[in-house]
């Protein structure tokens, strides 16, 4: 409580901090640790050679207003740009429908400024996205949380919930999906889930928000492109708000990601842009708009996929070889991360500052649920670090859980006596 | 109406486009009209040369970071350069005092956050900026008018507008001014009346949101730096939240603006911009940050005062010059705004297509205000449009004026007969 809290509103004090940068914000403290904390992708993946020659290009003088003020929507090239990247995924889409974000962060903060307000319900799955938890919750939505089975989120249980909380009289705003390696599960949904899904949607008169920065990222040795098709692609009644982002596959740092929505929606989510931010940046939507121009990701997106990949493998390699008993995981097909159950006995939360004293660094499971849950599941995100950094953070992560186990295991066993 | 309303929040159906913004469309889908529309920044101002070489440098692979996810709270060093361009202000600020934000909008927009709750008074000047009054609106403040005189924000109605807006139990979250070349009016507030303005804060318990883009951009034929001096320099008791930006003086483009603010209220901004966008554009921070560590702008400043001074004066000669029997005004001692009052019987809302169709454009008055006023007010900006661009602009805006007064005598005189 700071004299500052009577001049806060209701939704000022309510705001709740995102676990993940919490986390990663440790990790930045301690240089030495290797973190398996934020989904920072791996900067040896950025274009940069090519991004200091369009940097020299775009900056040349010839064009000034690659520096001024932007349309509110995105910088129009970008957008005429993006129908042809949306069709390689399967959606047919005008220029018309998409507006630029800054990142998918914002993407997901405007559709809450849009669907939510305060005591509506977000149908979300568990566990879920901690940006997306803030983002709604911080519009003060409701979240009610939906099983997931090895296919995606269960229908039965999205209807139940659906069923409940209208009959408690409340709105359901929107049910929120990341069906291509879901943050943090890293979970694909099937792509008969997907068509479960929409046509629900499309009976029950719910909006489908579809988030997917990971989509292009799948790895070849157990997935397809064609598994990645977004629900968007089938989208024939309007039923889908897409998000997707290049935050992955180019650079965050850029902070461009779009929407990809039925028109009237898109005209919203841009008025509500105008008063968040007017624009987002102009000279990186400019850099970004060129390395799809030059076709840059033609060449690095193999590379990427590979480059994952082979992480995934080694993270998979270490944690079998230095905790096979003590951790449980389903293969990753894509994207960033490895959703780990760990022993009974571990509770992540209380285990996370042991693992610091051994440098080693993740999220704890709780944060990713919207009801008390997840006490023994981490999220390990394997893109940032280096596949040597990853051997050593996992058995440092081994070393950790033991004695973790032995520590904890006294005193469960006085409790039980 | 369309058919995807009943899936929008109240909040989200009442969003309110920005008048500014809608005039700036305008102007680009008429390439060849003068627009006096949107304040951006010339880009002959901008730093073209330097900000290749820094491009480069930054780009340089040396450093991953630059591309990658950055703090909420903004870059380190750009955070810990603050303090200095604080101090030439006069204002004594610790790193910890200030907060990066993707341009002053989302400054405007996260104090809405964390301040506003719906229903919630925000007391403004009459008029006020266009994009305050949409970032306040849009989170459903209700935004009481404060009369202005030749010093300033009027002390007097002030505090009769938050003892009556208090009386009716309503929360006031804040008083709203731009107190540097006022966004729309050019008004420099004085000193003395920044001071009484401080005391009566203090006073009555309400914070101040002082909104600072222009301070930089005095003109030394009229005014001097100590003029601008910053309510927020006596600031002792904590009752200034301080917005600033370098969009003005460096370029709109990168979208780095930043809020200096008691500790506490800075924590707060901090967790609802990671649900804002997470950080702002990485590239884009360190950019800006060279731009202050090679000390581009001491050249610079000095050049972009005696530019857009120069453009002062041209728009006010060619005013007194087409148009001296049919605008008044106030000769703006800085920033980029001359507040034109035009004959009474100019409707500027209308007259709007008129002045259109002879190729000029401006923003009307109303939009600036809170309440049913400023219909024969409109806000011109001289600092986009060349010495060349304003003289013709101006001598249209005048034609323009005088077929309006005479289109519109006969059917007023028919009104009143």
């Amino acid at each position: 409580m700071s004299t500052y809290d009577k001049h806060l509103s209701r939704a000022g004090l309510a705001l709740r901090e995102s676990a993940i940068r919490r986390a990663g914000d440790r990790g930045m403290r301690l240089p030495d640790a290797i973190s398996f904390a934020p989904g920072y992708p791996d900067p040896e993946g950025f274009a940069w050679e090519e991004l200091r020659e369009i940097a020299r290009d775009v900056l040349s003088g010839s064009d000034p207003a690659v520096l001024q003020y932007g349309p509110t929507r995105g910088y129009p090239p970008f957008l005429a740009a993006l129908p042809e990247v949306l069709a390689e995924r399967g959606i047919t889409a005008a220029d018309a429908d998409s507006i630029v974000t800054t990142g998918s962060q914002q993407g997901l903060d405007l559709c809450a400024r849009v669907f939510i307000d305060p005591g509506d319900v977000v149908l979300v799955e568990l566990p879920t996205y901690t940006g997306a938890i803030t983002a709604f919750g911080n519009a003060q939505g409701r979240l009610a949380g939906v099983e997931q089975d090895e296919q995606g989120i269960s229908i039965d249980d999205l209807d139940a919930t659906l069923r409940r909380e209208r009959q408690a009289n409340r709105r359901v705003a929107f049910v929120y999906v990341v069906p291509n390696f879901q943050n943090p599960t890293g979970m694909l949904m099937t792509r008969q889930r997907r068509a479960e899904l929409l046509e629900w949607a499309t009976r029950r008169d719910v909006l489908i928000v579809e988030d997917d920065p990971y989509g292009a990222l799948y790895f070849e040795d157990v997935s397809t492109a064609a598994e990645t098709r977004p629900i968007k692609a089938d989208d024939a009644k309007g039923r889908v708000v897409y998000l997707s982002s290049f935050s992955k596959t180019i650079a965050p740092g850029f902070r461009v990601a779009w929407i990809t929505a039925p028109a009237p929606i898109v005209a919203k989510l841009e008025i509500a842009k105008q008063s968040a931010d007017l624009c987002s940046g102009v000279l990186d939507q400019r850099m970004v708009f060129e390395i799809l121009r030059r076709r840059v990701l033609d060449a690095s997106l193999p590379r990427l996929r590979a480059m994952y990949q082979e992480k995934r493998t080694a993270v998979e390699r270490a944690l079998r070889r230095e905790a096979g008993d003590l951790v449980r995981w389903t293969t990753p097909s894509g994207g960033f991360f490895l959703w780990a159950t760990f022993h009974d006995r571990i509770d992540t939360g209380v285990f996370l500052d042991r693992a610091v004293a051994h440098g080693v660094i993740f999220v704890p499971g709780s944060p990713f649920y919207v009801e008390p849950r997840g006490r023994n599941y981490a999220r390990l995100s394997f893109a940032t670090p280096s596949v040597a950094g990853i051997e050593t953070g996992v058995r440092r992560l081994a070393t950790a859980l033991r004695e973790e186990i032995a520590a904890t295991a006294p005193s469960e066993r006085r409790v039980a006596g």
